[in-house]
C-alpha cells in the first residue's frame, strides 16, 4: 500500500483536477481542504504537495520525507512554521516553461511594437504609423536565469532581441546560451544600465523582497528608442519583489515608460490600486504560467518513484538561499 | 558617372530617409514627388524604385532597366498601366522580415492568451483567471510560405505552436523547416480544417484577390480549446485578399473567433468601418513591416552592382504568377 499523498493546495483554480489523481497512478490522495473529518495527526504519510499551506499543517504530518510544491516558487513554503527538514522539491516542468516564457515574450513584443498606444489608436479610429524600434535595438535584461529565464532567453533571441541575464552568480547559464553576456552580483548596475526592458523571474527571498524600486528603476538604460516607452519593467516572478508605490511613482515621473506585471504585493490586487488605471500597465492576474495538474501529478509520481528507488530528487530547494 | 536612381514613392512616412540616399554610395536620386521640375521624359535613368507610381511614370522611363518596389509586394506596380518589360525585384531584406515575424508572432499571442479579454478586466478592475489552453494545442496555418512566412514559422515554432503551411506548389519551403507539414494548392480544405490560427502572408494577384471570405473562414478549424476565441484570422499580407464585410459578418455569428489585420481593402480604413469597433479584432495601421529606407537603400546599392557586374539580380518577380 503506497503512502498517501497528503494535498494542502489553497488556489483559487486548480485546472484539470480530475487528472491529477489519474496521474498519480493509484495513489491515494487526502485533500486536506475537502471538507471531511481528518484526523489531527496524520500518521504514516510521507509525501506533501502544498500551495500556501496552513502555517499548522506540518506539526501534523510527523512523518513527512518529501515536500512538493505546486509552483516553481518556495516563498509560500517557508512564510509558514515549522518548515520541516526534509527536501522540499519545486515544480519545474515544459508545461509551467513554456507559458511562462509565453507571457514574457507577450509583453515584450506588445512594449516593442506599441500595442497599447495602438489599441487606443483604434478605440479612437485613428490610421497613424508610428515610429517603430528594432528588437535588435532593444536589450532585455532578465533577472533571475533559471530553468524560466533561460528559456525565456532563448525565445527572446530568437525573436530578434539582444537579451542579457543577471543572477547572483553571475556563471553562464547553460551550453545552449552561447553568447548570452551574464552579469553577477556585484555588477547588477552595469547590468541595469544596459537594459531597455527588464524582466523579473527571480524566487522571493529575503534578499529579494522589494528588489524592484524606485532606485533600482532610475539605473535602467535610458535610450531613444524610435516610439518606444522605455524602460519597461516586467515582473512574473513574485509581487513581494516589488514596491508598488514606487512603480506608480516612476510610471507618474516618467522613470519608467511602462510595465507589465503578472504579480502583486497583495493578490487578488485591491480595488483600490492606481496601477488598474494606467495605459502603459499591463496587468494579469498571475496567469502566467498556472500549474497544469496533470503535469503537476506526473512529475510528483516520478519525484516519488525516485525517492523510493533510492535516486536523488530533482529540483530540491536550497534551504540557505531560499529558492 | 553612375545612372541616376528615379523614386516615385508615394508613402505617407518614409522612416531614415535621410540614410536612404548615404545608403546608395553617391548614386544621384531624382524624386518625382520633390515638387522640383522635371523633364517630360527620363533618358538615361536605367533604374527606379516605385511605391505605387504614378500611372503615366513607366511612360517617361524608356531607358529603364531594372525596377524595384518599395515592398515584398509588388501588386501596386501591376496596377499601373504599361509596366515596362524589364525585371522587377522585390525588396527581401531581414529589416522586414523580422518586424513582420515580431508582429505574427505578437498576434497569435495575443489572441493564445486572450490579451483583450485580460485588458477588458483590467479595465473593469476584475482579477479573474481564464481557462488557458497552451501553444501546442493551437495549429497555425500559414497561407504563403516565400520568406515572410517561413520566418514566421519558424519563430512561431519555437514558441511552441503547432504550425503548417499551405502555398500552390505545396512544396516544402527549405530545409530548417523539416517536419513543417505544407499542403499544395488542391489541399486547400485539409489544411484549413487543421488551422486554428489563419495567418494570411499572401501576395495580391488575380488569383488571391478576395480569398479569405465567409467560404474559407467557414473551413477552418472549430475545435474545444479552453478559453481560446478561435478560430482566429490575422492578415499581414494584402488587404485586397480580404472580404471585409465578410469578416464583420463572421465575428457577428460567430464564424470567427477574433481577428487580427494589418491591410484592408481601403488604406487608410475609413472611419465608418464597423471593423473598428470589435473588442475581438485587433487593427493596426499597416505598420506589421515598415520598409526601412537605409536597409532599403543598401539593397537597391548592391543589386545595382549585381547587375552591373553582370551578375543575376535576385527576388525578381515572376510576371506570370503577379509575384
Amino acid at each position: 500500500m503506497p503512502s498517501p499523498l497528503l494535498l494542502d493546495v489553497k488556489m483559487e483554480s486548480i485546472g484539470k483536477f480530475s487528472r491529477f489523481g489519474a496521474a498519480l497512478a493509484g495513489r491515494p490522495v487526502i485533500d486536506v481542504n475537502d471538507g471531511g473529518d481528518h484526523p489531527p495527526v496524520f500518521h504514516g504519510v510521507r509525501y506533501a504537495l502544498v500551495w500556501k499551506p496552513a502555517a499548522e499543517l506540518f506539526r501534523r504530518l510527523p512523518d513527512l520525507e518529501v515536500l512538493f510544491s505546486v509552483g516553481a516558487g518556495v516563498d509560500h513554503v517557508f512564510a509558514c512554521d515549522a518548515v520541516p527538514d526534509v527536501p522540499i522539491v519545486r515544480f519545474v516542468d515544459p508545461s509551467l516553461t513554456g507559458p511562462m516564457s509565453e507571457w514574457v515574450v507577450l509583453q515584450c513584443l506588445m512594449h516593442l511594437r506599441q500595442q497599447r498606444q495602438y489599441d487606443g489608436q483604434q478605440r479612437a479610429h485613428v490610421w497613424h504609423d508610428r515610429p517603430q524600434a528594432w528588437a535588435d535595438e532593444i536589450t532585455v535584461g532578465i533577472m533571475g536565469m533559471g530553468v524560466l529565464g533561460r528559456d525565456a532567453a532563448r525565445k527572446l533571441g530568437a525573436l530578434g532581441f539582444r537579451v542579457i541575464g543577471w543572477s547572483r552568480s553571475g556563471k553562464p547559464a547553460d551550453g545552449s546560451l552561447d553568447g548570452l553576456a551574464m552579469h553577477g552580483a556585484a555588477e547588477l548596475d552595469v547590468f541595469l544600465g544596459k537594459s531597455d526592458f527588464l524582466v523579473g523571474l527571480l524566487p522571493l527571498t529575503a534578499e529579494t523582497r522589494g528588489i524592484y524600486n524606485r532606485s533600482l528603476f532610475s539605473k535602467l538604460r535610458r535610450g531613444s528608442q524610435d516610439g518606444i516607452a522605455a524602460p519597461v519593467f516586467i515582473n512574473a516572478g513574485r509581487g513581494g519583489s516589488q514596491v508598488e508605490a514606487d512603480i506608480v511613482a516612476c510610471l507618474e515621473d516618467g522613470t519608467l515608460g511602462g510595465v507589465s506585471l503578472d504579480v502583486f504585493e497583495t493578490e487578488p490586487l485591491p480595488d483600490t490600486s492606481p496601477l488598474w488605471d494606467f495605459d502603459r500597465a499591463i496587468l494579469t492576474p498571475h496567469v502566467a504560467a498556472a500549474s497544469d495538474m496533470e503535469a503537476l501529478g506526473r512529475y510528483v509520481a516520478a519525484q516519488i518513484a525516485r525517492h523510493e528507488a533510492g535516486e536523488a530528487l530533482e529540483n530540491v530547494v536550497d534551504r540557505a538561499a531560499g529558492y
